[in-house]
């Protein structure tokens, strides 16, 4: 064994920690009133890994030999526990899998290389082997981009980077960083703060996924209205071929042909294993602020997001919930304290008397850095339109508080789970003047499908990662699952995703394909445009080693050298 | 014919205009200093079109049928003049093979489609007959993209997309436009800006290249740091294939997958025709500044311009010359009319009582854009920078000349080959960190070329288009040819081009690849980095029919389809 650490196997984050919701006391009431699950209740519990049935591996013991001639034989592991943890990502979907131990196929092997130089001796024996490699990050995927074809014959590896995770250089002149893929968020960006760097990423995965993973599935995270999605924060970047390496040197800006840069970014390992990225750093600001903001109602935070994506100011988070995410924020709060409550109680009488519906109330956050003056001079501009736009502002503490907290979201799935209840995202992006037509549209279809299945559903969403043309839009959605847990979520999943093509929207803004979105390509970028990336991909692949059957569901025939 | 008009078939810009020098006092003297030639002798003139031996067209009568079957007999064009004027773009390399009348393989014929089902026909007979297409926007491209292959067999269409100019459809709300590929710079803009808008890209070659053209070469504007690189503007677009059209959907972001939009741009032809791109508009600002600054060396400009990118301040312009591109700018202006010249040489006396070396003196642009506080702001935060590196504010005066003339300069290549002497321009892009570096490299690979030739030949520089880890640096170089001008030519390019990568550059920023750069294509991206491009293009144009060799330099057999 390695000293790589791994989530449960069975659900998000680290052993001990999950969602409590003793001391919130609006969160039961609210659960109750959202999708009819009574808390009280005794809830199940996670499953046991003795009730599981792994399937063997079928690595041939010459392969194993052959891998650990390449990395030591302590770093090529077969064990059952390792595969299954390898298996899927964090997607409800593994989620209620893995509980459901459905493992028609799991990798053979585990292998965690020590370095680029073990990668290119791994990748180069799977190619001359006809073998099947699968890399694998922090595992937080939710896209179904990790798990193997349920038909492969060949031998499978799951490619653990989780040694790979070092801040090897900085150039402090350029504002460029050299990492390991396999480092995690706050693993790089500890050694980067003690250097009085950021790297500015913070997906919500943030705690467990990988820089690799992150420029391989084209995420994006929480600031990026001022560092960029990780397509513009990922300069260059190493990736592992049999034959070689693909070098992309770190350029501001590039006139060489088609990008490959671009391609490797969102490749999901179908061209190879990313082993180190080059990443645009800042020194970190500073000053640090995120201000909350009320509006009457959803719309009218969209437009002033819109409003201010057009203005002189460029704040770090643009985000705004509709009126059902401001309640889910308001019952996720701990027990208010002597005065605070009274506070928000006595605003909300104001709002009231000033002709607000409060159930339409629209929660918005907007983050602000850079010197204290530039932090001064973005307030006035976003402060104004605010006013335009009917809003009030309402402080830093709430911003706080989403700070502070902004990271715990997904373990209340598991908590879900274990009560019969499955809750999701699924986000998309799409101009402003589509995005009140995608979300009216998403509503609707979520609630058509609750409608079908028989069950009260919840969606909600919020407005984050603004654009110049557009925006992303966020939707959680939640119901209890009847009897068929797996066929019900596809009807919501697949209203969700077909009402973001159908109002203009793409599949996913930062969530990337997997198996999870392949069916909804050819309606987002153009059966041509499929074409194109079909036949990149087969060119670049001719053995169809690398994650097979991803992005694209075009999984061929297996071709097994002798 | 048609209502297409075209640049001088031997040179640039519109017939009838030309660089005069006769009004700018210092222009000669300054000529006669930097490369040895005297103005004052007579000089040549443009070639006769008279002199010129055309190869016939080898197109088949059958194909021109039917062609004329797709876009009518009228936009099929065979004559010799509209072959000349579509063999070539307008490199000095082109310019010179004009004038020594080089066309070995000029276009068989040009198909000049009216709207996008004709460009569908063209592309579709093309496929299948086995017919080499090359799509031709405004002609300004120079790096050899325009060509067709000496050895090419096959019949060899120009694909003329000039009357698809129209601005299709303003989305006011998304800032997003609908245009079609042919429009060049300034008929857009007039068009956008008749609604409030612009696209903000204003390339060298604005006056008269165009929105495909840009993207098919990854094109780069002045205000490129405000208005981002062509490829962060054109948010979608339509390629016409044999099989259909890939249409990309504008959206502000997207994770879904390699990116296509990422292929297609910078694509050069070899995917095939983009038609239309919806590109990034904005509202035309409020205020618009273009600042003059002083700096005593180029060093001092360059690190004072990689503060700014790190600064809270986002100017539209940030552009530095070395102390001859500053020397050749004073000696292009006209004659000084008292007050100003005289307020010129009093600055010039205050500088040197400071202890400034005025051979060393660099001239700094930075624009400004926004309502008028934002330009205030950002001026103010500018400032503080410049007098931190020993720079001073020089006032407005100097950047609206400089925005008055700034498309002027490509005219003064023929003024010079018309007397013997070789100008050309390369540029590069790379970290903040190196850019010293390269600047140097290159200056000391151009001098030695030119040793080796045993010329006296002028280099000179600026850094322009900042971004947050580096920026562009811009090579202009002379020198008075002998008796192989191409030759003499391809040693100082060869030279300066193989000084930008060995310094840690790229092989250009925005003048893309063509056949001029192909040979560097290995040593910047990789040999991996160039096998994956060069495996999508043989996957994605099997017959190898969309301009054949340009950006790899790997054209394949001709196959020519029964």
């Amino acid at each position: 064994m390695t000293d790589v650490a791994h989530m449960k196997w069975w659900g998000w984050g680290v052993e001990g920690v999950a969602f409590h919701h003793e001391d919130k006391p609006a969160f039961a009431p609210f659960v109750k009133k959202a999708v009819g699950l009574d808390l009280s209740q005794p809830a199940g519990s996670p499953p046991s890994f003795d009730d599981l049935t792994v399937p063997a591996s079928t690595a041939p013991a010459e392969l194993i030999e052959a891998l650990a001639g390449v990395v030591g034989a302590n770093r090529v592991v077969t064990d059952d526990l390792d595969r299954v943890v390898h298996t899927y990502g964090k997607s409800i979907r593994d989620l209620m899998r893995i509980r459901a131990g459905l493992l028609p196929r799991v990798p053979d092997a585990v292998v965690y290389p020590a370095d680029e130089a073990q990668v290119q001796g791994i990748v180069a024996l799977a190619a001359e082997r006809g073998v099947v490699v699968i890399p694998f990050g922090g595992g937080t995927n939710i896209s179904g981009s990790l798990e193997p074809e349920v038909e492969e014959t060949r031998p499978v590896l799951s490619v653990d980077m989780g040694a790979l995770r070092r801040v090897l250089s900085i150039d402090e002149d350029s504002g460029l960083a050299r990492i390991e893929a396999g480092a995690q968020g706050p693993d790089l960006e500890a050694q980067l703060n003690a250097k009085g760097w950021t790297l500015g990423h913070f997906p919500d995965s943030f705690t467990h996924s990988t820089l690799g993973g992150w420029v391989a599935t084209r995420s994006s995270g929480m600031q990026s209205d001022k560092y960029g999605d990780i397509a513009d924060i990922a300069r260059g970047m190493r990736l592992v071929r049999p034959d070689g390496i693909a070098e992309i040197r770190a350029m501001p800006s590039a006139s060489t042909g088609p990008s490959v840069r671009e391609m490797i970014i969102g490749s999901e390992g179908r061209l190879g294993v990313i082993t180190e990225v080059t990443v645009q750093v800042h020194r970190r600001p500073k000053r640090r602020e995120v201000q909350a903001y009320f509006f009457p109602t959803f719309s009218a935070g969209l437009k002033a997001m819109q409003a201010i994506a057009e203005s002189d100011a460029s704040p770090s988070i643009t985000r705004v919930s509709d009126a059902r995410e401001t309640g889910f924020s308001f019952a996720t709060r701990k027990e208010s304290k002597g005065v605070s409550g009274k506070v928000q109680a006595g605003l909300f009488e104001v709002l009231k008397r000033r002709g607000w519906d409060l159930d339409q109330l629209a929660l918005s956050f907007i983050g602000y850095e850079g010197s204290p003056s530039h932090v001064r001079y973005q307030k006035r501009i976003v402060g104004s339109i605010v006013r335009k736009h009917g809003g009030l502002g309402v402080g830093s503490g709430p911003g706080a508080l989403y700070d502070q907290k902004k990271f715990d979201t997904p373990y209340i799935r598991d908590f879900l789970l274990d009560r019969g209840a499955a809750a999701d995202v699924s986000e998309t992006a799409g101009p402003w003047s589509k995005l009140q037509g995608i979300y009216d549209t998403v509503i609707d279809a979520a609630n058509g499908a609750y409608a079908s299945l028989g069950r009260s559903g919840w969606i909600m969403a919020h407005l984050s990662h603004s654009y110049h043309s557009g925006a992303c839009l966020y939707f959680t959605f939640a119901f209890v699952t009847g009897d068929d847990p797996i066929a019900e979520y596809d009807v919501v999943k697949s209203a969700i995703q077909q009402a973001f093509i159908d109002a203009g929207g793409t599949l996913s803004h930062h969530h990337a394909v997997g198996r999870e979105h392949a069916p909804w390509m050819e309606q987002d970028i153009s059966s041509e445009g499929v074409a194109i990336m079909r036949g990149m991909f087969s060119a670049v692949d001719p053995g169809n080693i690398f994650n097979p059957g991803k992005i694209l569901g075009d999984r061929e025939p297996a071709r097994v050298d002798s």
